[in-house]
């Protein structure tokens, strides 16, 4: 193919529209994008530092540019993931017509963004000038080929083409992942097709609890245990099989797919900073789901800032009562155990103070929700992210036993927590792969079979374009949450890689249910159509687990520190 | 103010941050910007003309980019009218900072877009080589001076400061309109405040019907009499009064600010195409609300190409009998009239065969929502713009009367409707503007209560952020309606502005929704705070009305043709 001009953009609508030497093009593109991460970085570093050392003070006055920093971070960190999918899958002659176009696309986009602005949020780019610098390490002629021909309408039109022929497969385009990871993608993939997509909207509708037999099957396939170690009941697998899994069960509903995370919250928090007694005792209930956990860390007046949580635990005997107000509690009614944080020393008014309980309770249902003493709670009703419902709580003098202390030693919680959170960002990455992914196959099938001006949507370009760029960032998302998690069974610390997927994962995952609703014009905004569920649901992503800014916090200062 | 590089941007955050000669910068700005234009639509004309003609299948294929070309038309176009709006209240010495922020911002963020790439939707994004073009015509030293340091850090934070001290005025900025307007602006937003605020999201949640005693308060104080001539029983107001009145209601719910918008349907149809007789009937009684009105068009199979609807009306005797599927008709029940489009030609299957009903019909309630013969309908649930219910209806040979023929000539009823369109679209447009000012405000607000770090989430420079831009995107949709609002007061043909106003509100007001609700954090996706319906509400203006995908199909046509 020629790459005579814009004419490859927009009228080669037919036909291959891929470039010529691909991967060798984005290739060199990679350190280009590198070079210009580099030049923003320490224009960066040199605004905000003072005598030597970053000033928190200057960051948070340069916010904006910081967070800005940290998405360019994650798009350069995206490519190059992209560019190792595409070579591996090269060496192994997987790389198809399908695979390339994505690649293609997702480079030519991205390139173009990191150029013209990154949409941090809808009304928030960032420009490179506003980073202090000129994109200039990007004005190489590869990365000119890739911007003017990467995501054209061609590409585009083409990858819909192909997507259509691609009905009933998993994912758009090969993942890369082996064959085991795909036989459990198929695995879970049927099981959500049967068990869950049938039911998920009126779950969601009536707002009611995920049914115990869908937990029961979940259990029985091993989910609740599937990153546990075998010697403590669970299949010993690793983070990558948990994001395959979280993405198939999030594909079919976000309750289904998240009902995991509170178990590899506890799980982690246990592993990590468990005694060998509390790892013994509660791992194989958790791996079995005989005990279900929920996570229990914000406050009415504390979220972001989780450091300053003030829910006291007074030492009583060999006990603890614990005393003040949670909430935004997900799964709190129906669980067993709660992995509560809360302050153990009350001079303390920073994360040091903090410890965290596995705070046994009874289950309750709808008529008691909290039986035990000391506890009280409430539903608090939701947009979307329903079926394992909401509770704020209220404890006053709740008592929990000392041998349930994580660690058996005060003020470790917050640093245990924050470990922790790596894996739960990751499997959150994963859960907004599996919710794009399910906006784009139901707005793809209602694009082709709903018809106007005598044709199916589809055949629109403007319709097509969404679907075709939904399919490429999804897969971006994608390479970047397998590569967190492959960081995360090497035993490297990743809180930035996680953290770089769950920002991205749910801002793709938002794009696609927008757009995905939009194609269904006005029966995207009825409550029948699961799109009208999917926008609801995908909005979450970029609250919890760490808020969209706070994500970006946390990468600019690894960035920078 | 030195333009002394970047760290005005950066450094700056506090005094004033404004450019030297601002209005002249901005000036020059605007015939670069037509410039680039007109090169993007030669451009395109030459790539879509076929034997010297635009050519239908041509520019459906280079949709992409047509549709590319209405955005960036639609921000030019803005432009020129923030500069003339910014020299209005210059020569009246009303052009204060808060002013000249929004308007630095607006042109510095606009024109960055215009070379970097313009969001179409989340995930499209236009860039100058989608036109075929490069932004060479916007290489000034001014657009450099205004892209580079417009939309800075400093520029936002000052007017987030100042808008905090403009609390309670009803808009952040000077409108630019008379005084006539901005009483009648008072008086709304009084009413607003005191009858819908309180109420509003209490309809919203239990999905209930505006109560009839706020209609007709409504009433009283004009609102569906607005713009009907004074002979008419109307106060014959311009259709600016209109957009005020409706930005203002819509601003206390969407529900409210909708209701007139079919009397403003019905009332233009008549107006436009009505009989003598027809307009002395119809029209007082539209103006005193003691007839209701409801917009009957869309089909099940048949939305955006409303051209082919299939509803036969076929004669029978003096009458009419009409059969067919209606859908989405809103504010269908408690309604005494319809404004129905019916296939009265058999032979056509275009607009060509397509007449206009005034159909009579019997108010119905919860127990019989359609008591009449020959219509049957039921509710479809919806995620926002509730108060008036959407419902399907079935007419089996439901019976009208030939003299409710609009006009007394079959055949008429499309073109009647497409003029109509133009006041739908620019009310619809002020209405956008009063759900994204409504989300600005309660974003503000909850900024300013909330706190994470030891203080107000506002003092942190990514929040201030998100509501500067509300702030001055909300200015430019309000300059671009009122723009179209004045064409139509002329009486010229204004498609293309109405078509503008409408695009661009609707993106506007979802941002400050999607925005809005990112500042609630974890409480935005309660339904307890307003912000939860504001996000369903503002979702809706993309979709009626015309689509932003027709809207963008028009305004290319209009352009091309
Ligand atoms: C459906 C749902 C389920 C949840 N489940 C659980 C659960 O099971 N267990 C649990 O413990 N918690 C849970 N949460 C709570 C969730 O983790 C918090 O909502 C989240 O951490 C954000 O905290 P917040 O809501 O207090 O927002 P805030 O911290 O008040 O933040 C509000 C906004 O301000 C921004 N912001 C805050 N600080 C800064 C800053 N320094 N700079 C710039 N911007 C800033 C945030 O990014 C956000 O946009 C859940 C929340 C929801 C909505
Ligand atoms: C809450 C609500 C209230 C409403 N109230 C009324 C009412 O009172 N009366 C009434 O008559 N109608 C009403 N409508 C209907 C509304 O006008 C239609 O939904 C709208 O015109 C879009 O039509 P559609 O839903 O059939 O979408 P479709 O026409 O099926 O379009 C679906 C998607 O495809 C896109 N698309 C369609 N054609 C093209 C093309 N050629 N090129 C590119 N993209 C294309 C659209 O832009 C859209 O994104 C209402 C709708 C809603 C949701
Ligand atoms: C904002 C936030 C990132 C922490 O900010 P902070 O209070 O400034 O805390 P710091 O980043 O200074 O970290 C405190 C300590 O934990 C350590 N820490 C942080 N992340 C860590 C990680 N991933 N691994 C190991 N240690 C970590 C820090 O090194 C620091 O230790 P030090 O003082 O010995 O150097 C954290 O509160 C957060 O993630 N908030 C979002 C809450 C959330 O996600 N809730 C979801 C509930 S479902
Ligand atoms: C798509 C859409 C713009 C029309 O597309 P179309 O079927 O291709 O129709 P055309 O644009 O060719 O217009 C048909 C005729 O009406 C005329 N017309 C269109 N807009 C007009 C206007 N604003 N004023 C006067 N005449 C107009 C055209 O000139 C044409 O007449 P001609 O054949 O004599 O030249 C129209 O169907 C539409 O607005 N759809 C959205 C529906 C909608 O908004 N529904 C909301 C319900 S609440």
């Amino acid at each position: 193919m020629p790459h005579d001009g814009q004419d490859l953009n927009l009228d080669a609508a037919d036909g291959t529209a891929l470039l010529d030497d691909l991967t060798a093009l984005t290739g060199a593109a990679v350190p280009a994008a590198d070079a210009m991460l580099a030049a923003a970085t320490e224009a960066l570093r040199a605004r905000v530092t003072r005598d030597g050392r970053v000033s928190g003070a200057a960051l948070e006055r340069h916010q904006t540019a910081a967070h800005g920093l940290a998405w360019l971070a994650t798009y350069v960190e995206s490519l190059r993931q992209m560019q190792g999918w595409a070579e591996r899958l090269q060496a192994e002659g997987r790389f198809g017509e399908i695979e390339a176009l994505i690649h293609q696309i997702a480079f030519g986009e991205y390139l173009a963004q990191m150029r013209g602005g990154i949409p941090m949020s809808q009304g928030e780019i960032l420009r490179p000038a506003d980073l202090g610098i000129d994109a200039g390490a990007l004005d190489t002629p590869q990365v000119d080929t890739l911007v003017a021909h990467g995501n054209g309408n061609a590409a585009r039109l083409r990858l819909v083409a192909l997507m259509r022929d691609n009905a009933g497969r998993a994912t758009v385009g090969a993942t890369g992942l082996d064959e085991e990871m795909e036989m459990i993608r198929e695995q879970f993939r049927r099981f959500s097709d049967d068990k869950v997509v049938p039911h998920a909207h009126e779950w969601h509708l009536r707002d009611e609890l995920i049914p115990m037999s869908i937990i029961e099957e979940m259990a029985e396939l091993g989910v609740f245990g599937l990153t546990i170690p075998e010697e403590f009941g669970g299949l010993g697998m690793s983070k990558m099989s948990m994001c395959v899994v979280s993405e198939e069960l999030s594909r079919g509903y976000i309750g289904v797919g998240s009902l995991g995370t509170r178990s590899e919250i506890a799980a982690e928090l246990i592993l990590c900073g468990g005694t060998q007694d509390q790892k013994a005792h509660w791992l194989p209930k958790l791996a079995s789901a005989e005990i279900l956990p929920t996570a229990v860390f914000t406050e009415p007046n504390t979220g972001s800032d989780l450091g300053s949580l003030r829910t006291r635990a007074v030492r009583d005997g060999d006990d603890y009562a614990i005393t003040g107000n949670k909430t935004w509690i997900t799964h709190a009614s129906r669980t067993q155990v709660m992995t509560l944080l809360a302050r153990t020393d009350p001079e303390t008014t920073d994360y040091k103070g903090l410890s965290m309980f596995l705070a046994e309770k009874t289950p309750g249902d709808c008529a008691h929700p909290f039986p035990d003493a000391g506890i009280t709670g409430g539903e608090i009703e939701v947009l979307g992210y329903r079926g394992m419902k909401e509770y704020e709580l209220a404890f006053d003098g709740f008592r929990v036993k000392g041998e349930n202390l994580l660690g058996g030693v005060e003020g470790q919680g917050f640093k245990q927590l924050m470990q922790t959170f790596e894996s739960a960002r990751i499997q959150t990455a994963a859960r907004a792969i599996g919710v794009a992914q399910n906006a784009m196959e139901v707005a793809m099938q209602y694009a082709i079979d709903r018809k106007q001006f005598g044709k199916s949507l589809i055949e629109f370009p403007r319709v097509a374009s969404k679907l075709a760029m939904m399919a490429a960032e999804i897969m971006v998302a994608r390479q970047l949450t397998y590569f967190s998690a492959r960081e995360k069974d090497a035993e490297r610390r990743c809180d930035l890689e996680a953290g770089m997927a769950k920002l991205l994962g749910a801002r793709v995952a938002w794009a696609a249910a927008d757009n995905g609703l939009q194609i269904h014009g006005g029966n995207g905004f009825a409550l029948e159509y699961s799109i009208s569920r999917i926008l609801c649901d995908s909005r979450i992503l970029n609250i919890f687990e760490g808020a969209a800014e706070i994500q970006a916090q946390v990468i600019a200062r690894r960035l920078l520190g």
